[in-house]
């Protein structure tokens, strides 16, 4: 297979080396010159092109991975510089525009890998970014199924889960489960950050719910303003149910309804549990184990060790930093509660401190 | 010392079992003699009282650990049946009506350990419930200091950081920092599992925004909804300026101000940075390593023994399950660019994929 990646930065130079790794030959094109040349150096390329036509010529699959404000004038690009022999897809974080652009041709399938992206360049490619991951891809009426069908392959070959759906409804779905996080995200922290509580900074006695929920914060703007702006119409629609949402609860406290308060968390006990056994089975027999551990090398390697010696699964885990001090909380998942107990007595065993609970409520 | 613990849940009984570590002889007294019998059991409390009266006698120090909607009137129960001997104080997660409850007495000061509270019941309870959590401490205008001094010293001896705050100033801060992130929680995660966009369940393709801005979704309603209507007043108003926050963002997109939301999420990455480094010291020095891994015994165990026997210290670490199949993304974050490159060598060399970034950018 001969691939032509339009766009040499993170994205691209990743599927470089993932479809290299199976054997494919890539030529690499990007409007900055020295973008291409490091994704040579790192292999991520075989040869870098003098211009898109070049890059295009005798490739069977182009994959243009410029930012999304790009994506949809690079996109008509490479279809009018490509014979019938080319099928084109994107990665771009948002469909319908880019759908649209491609102007019913038979030869394009949008695609919108879902992978971190808080790298930038090609400098942090890495041919594993797409294992596991999930890559939407967005077909035209048009499209021709057997170009379909050779994406598919082609993104299953990365490592990723390939999922046909169509581009706006691509919009809506992550409108509401990327974009509108990430602007939770950002109001949440902004919010604690402006406050000043008689001498105490919110931000600085942040407990768990409010790191948790500002993770994704201040993630690049400049990719993030564009994909905002992108997909307002779809992320203004969330939000503006969203606050809704807000209003509803705002009311009920207003109005001390505990009945509507109590179902309300039910549903989103309900819903959480949905989603989790999604990524676990049945989310009814995890169980957490949270322990206290010190600041220092080789704490987590006695903890996993000791588990994995057990042969007791870890399905979770994690360990969040209080301060350099105060050390951490590492939180352990594990399914059963049998094995839950063994893994207490094991941790206990070497000293620590464990706190064990159901992840969810019966 | 002698202690007496008038509620011995989950975190009266593991007040009791940190205090008895310490030396101190702790009698225990609940409502539910079940309850007690269960602390006694689990050696939480050195024996059970048949009154609060019993229990209270000859008692330095009561700590009332009841749940929300009982402690104003536990804790005003306290103060009656005890004599100028008994210092009171209290672990509810609000502070302002339990000290307006205490009626001026100077033997009284408010407390709120922040721990998770996703167990109940003294069977869940554990002596290191409090290593390293922060320990709010409301006193009143009249509370006498040496007995602030009794309290701060005690729960210092149980592991946890005092912090002195006003208590009007507490349930400011936590309406902020925890029931505001619960509200947001609740709200994204229902408006997500009410909405279906073209047969795809928005739950089901969750990423990891989603995930973790819903992690504390559910919570116990048992607890939770008299926390919110005790604190409806700041909470409420927490919410209407998150409100207004997001309607901002509306406008923003509506009007396609690019320049805001840029300024917006360049304020945010500022916020969040101010935020880790109380946890890290230097975020600038952080990189995360992103490592797809399989789904089985001893992988964790295999990558933590391998950094630390390098003495590579382990700031943060978080397995995330995908599912069953597809196995999980692990996220490592290491302190400074040369240990980060040493880190992903290792993991490579052990066969792994690894995604180098630094946490936050310059």
């Amino acid at each position: 297979m001969r691939l032509a990646v339009v766009g040499t930065g993170l994205i691209g130079a990743s599927v470089g080396l993932a479809a290299k790794r199976s054997g494919a030959t890539v030529v690499g094109f990007d409007e900055d010159r020295a973008t291409a040349e490091v994704a040579r150096e790192r292999q991520a390329v075989d040869e870098v092109a003098e211009t898109l036509g070049d890059a295009l010529r005798d490739a069977e699959l182009a994959i243009v991975a410029v930012p999304v404000s790009q994506l949809a004038g690079r996109v008509r690009a490479v279809l009018e510089a490509s014979g019938d022999g080319v099928t084109v897809t994107d990665v771009g974080s948002t469909k319908a525009a880019v759908c649209a652009a491609a102007g019913g041709s038979p030869r394009f399938i949008g695609g919108h890998p879902v992978c971190g992206s808080e790298a930038r360049g090609p400098e942090h490619a890495s041919a594993d970014l797409f294992e596991g991951a999930t890559w939407f891809l967005a077909p035209l009426p048009q499209t021709d199924p057997e170009r379909h069908r050779l994406v598919h392959g082609f993104v299953a070959g990365l490592g990723a889960t390939p999922v046909a759906i169509d581009p706006t409804a691509h919009d809506r779905l992550v409108a509401l489960t990327s974009h509108l996080p990430h602007v939770l995200a950002n109001v949440l922290v902004n919010q604690a950050g402006s406050t000043r509580i008689d001498g105490h900074e919110p931000l600085s006695s942040a407990g768990g719910s409010l790191r948790d929920m500002t993770r994704v914060a201040g993630a690049n703007p400049r990719i993030w303003v564009d994909i905002f702006l992108d997909n307002a119409e779809a992320l203004r629609a969330a939000l503006g149910e969203h606050r809704r949402g807000l209003e509803q609860v705002e009311a009920a406290l207003e109005s001390e309804d505990a009945g509507f308060l109590a179902r309300w968390i039910g549903e989103a006990a309900l819903n959480r549990r949905g989603m989790i056994s999604e990524a676990y089975g049945d989310p009814g027999r995890l169980h957490r184990l949270r322990i206290h551990v010190p600041d220092r090398p080789g704490v987590l390697a006695g903890i996993t060790q000791g588990l994995g010696a057990e042969r007791i699964n870890i399905e979770d885990f994690e360990l969040q930093h209080v301060s350099p001090e105060r050390g951490g909380t590492l939180s352990v998942l594990v399914a059963g509660e049998d094995e839950a107990a063994r893994a207490a007595a094991l941790l206990e065993a070497q000293g620590y401190g464990v706190v064990v609970s159901p992840v969810v409520e019966e």
